[in-house]
């Protein structure tokens, strides 16, 4: 959550100058995204997102990423909509980094989800694999199945040092996914990190859904197993079966769920919770002693990983095949 | 820069129902404000302005702050106005802090001012000495002179590994400022932080001033020379006199300086200069290694205190008594 680069206003009232969205009025940097520098830009037209990309995003998916908001956005997704400079193009320089400027969203996020916004949730994933169907561009999932041994590499001289026996733990689940992960499930475009901050509600009503630089094309059901890690424990990391349910079940009346991808709904939450477990544990790791900024618990992952093993069928989710 | 503190959705909804301010859209941490936690408001009536203050900032000074803003917006200085409750105060409390809501304020702050700049804040910071005449609060300036000596101890030990002699140079330089401090000259509310960042334009016109938190009760023609350093030396640390001369006319046109304020302009220039190393250079050394916020050079105020030291007389400064 940070600002990472300084903008001055003579740089951005150039770089507008491109654009049609009127005069600036005025711009600040939001503490939002973990990649890349965001700030609320407001002109005469309206407010509007400026997001100057970092090094951690490669400049290589951003057409990908842009041309996917617009996409879905085009099929009646909420999500920010890229704005267009009088050149036609999405991606421009400012700053000295590829820069774009999207629709202003408003909205709440919720903390505390209730079984309700879990329903909801699940609606808008389904919503949103069915639109990007037809999304022709391809980006394969860098923090997928395969990338997960290297980051284990890389975390695994210290990991231990975080709970005892933990690297242990974490080779032995990687063996167990490398051997039995489901690869024929349909695939598409997934969110890849639908988590509560990603997700807009205006009086209980989800309004938009943001954040799409991990979206890529990979299995669609894992991504709805991202979302039961994300929304549906509590905070003593217990599964909530009731909003498990919920999200399935409103999931399932857009997007029916095949026989196979609920029989994989146990191993692709271990998946969900692996991703989550090792790169929180690779940030973790990372952050120097002294360091203001404190970085998410792997721990809660490794938690949710445990349920996950201990569960026997889809049913213990909330759903029947 | 930094927000400190999260503030939920539903804390957010609930602290604005004591406010006619519409109902909550969205809200967005903002890198803005180095001691408090700021969020830009987005509600059906328009953009806010939420503050909750951090524990750097003295609880028993916020009305001061809160009915200074509120009395230089009636006299029509441009700056953010408190909006009160329903209750009619101006400070209430969210996420266990001090809270307060402010009008937002469009407009861009310059990084590199131009002497059209630099006479437009002296203009402006006359007019608000002019409009803290009648204000009936008093607040003594916690960074003023007094203190001094008190940051001094504070940065000594360890002064020396900024600049070799930096501390022997201090001390000299406190000696010579208890010894001739002006100590009757006029006095009134002042910013005694009026930075470009505080300092908003649009088209070159300025249209408002921020960030009261370092407003006190102090001699005003200091608060002239700090604008003197913040404004009026170039990024070589090289003292620009026809932007000096153009904050100084300016300012005078609106509130004629006094001979004796004049004659006063290089000591409190000192002091001035002498208030801003001695908090960065305290703030320098209190940063962990390794930690990712960089504070402010304290040498650059080091070299503007030479620089003070070396002027005969407010000639150099490019006003003649």
């Amino acid at each position: 959550m940070a600002v990472y680069t300084d903008v001055t206003a003579d740089d951005l009232t150039q770089f507008l100058a491109g654009y049609k969205i009127g005069a600036l009025l005025s711009y600040k940097g939001i503490a939002e995204g973990v990649e890349n520098s965001n700030f609320l830009v407001h002109t005469s037209s309206g407010n509007f997102i400026l997001t100057l990309y970092e090094k951690r995003v490669a400049e290589r998916d951003l057409p990908f990423f842009l041309a996917l908001m617009e996409h879905l956005a085009a099929r009646g997704i909420t999500c920010p909509q890229p704005v267009k400079n009088t050149a036609g193009g999405m991606l421009g320089k400012l700053a000295g980094r590829p820069a774009a400027i999207v629709t202003f969203l408003d909205g709440l996020w919720i903390r505390r989800p209730s079984a309700g916004h879990c329903a909801a949730v699940g609606e808008a994933l389904a919503r949103l694999h069915l639109a990007g169907k037809d999304f022709s561009m391809k980006r394969g999932n860098a923090l997928g199945m395969d990338s997960w041994r290297g980051l284990y590499d890389q975390a695994k001289a210290r990991g231990d040092s975080v709970r005892a026996g933990l690297c242990d733990e974490i080779a032995k689940e990687l063996d167990a996914l490398e051997k039995s992960w489901p690869r024929d499930l349909p695939d598409g475009v997934i969110h890849a990190d639908l988590f509560p901050d990603n997700v807009f509600f205006l009086d209980d009503k989800l309004s938009g859904l943001i954040d799409f630089y991990f979206a890529c094309t990979d299995t669609l059901a894992y991504d709805v197993t991202v979302c039961l890690n994300a929304w549906c424990f509590e905070p003593d990391h217990s599964y909530n079966v009731t909003k498990g349910r919920a999200l399935l079940k409103a999931y399932g009346k857009v997007r029916a769920l095949t026989a196979g991808e609920i029989a994989a709904l146990p191993m692709l939450a271990r998946g969900a919770a692996m991703r989550f477990l090792l790169t929180r544990l690779v940030d973790w790791l990372a952050v120097p002693d002294g360091a203001l900024v404190k970085p998410k618990d792997p721990l809660e992952y490794y938690r949710k990983l445990r349920f996950h093993q201990s569960v026997e069928s889809a049913r213990d989710y909330g759903i029947s095949a």
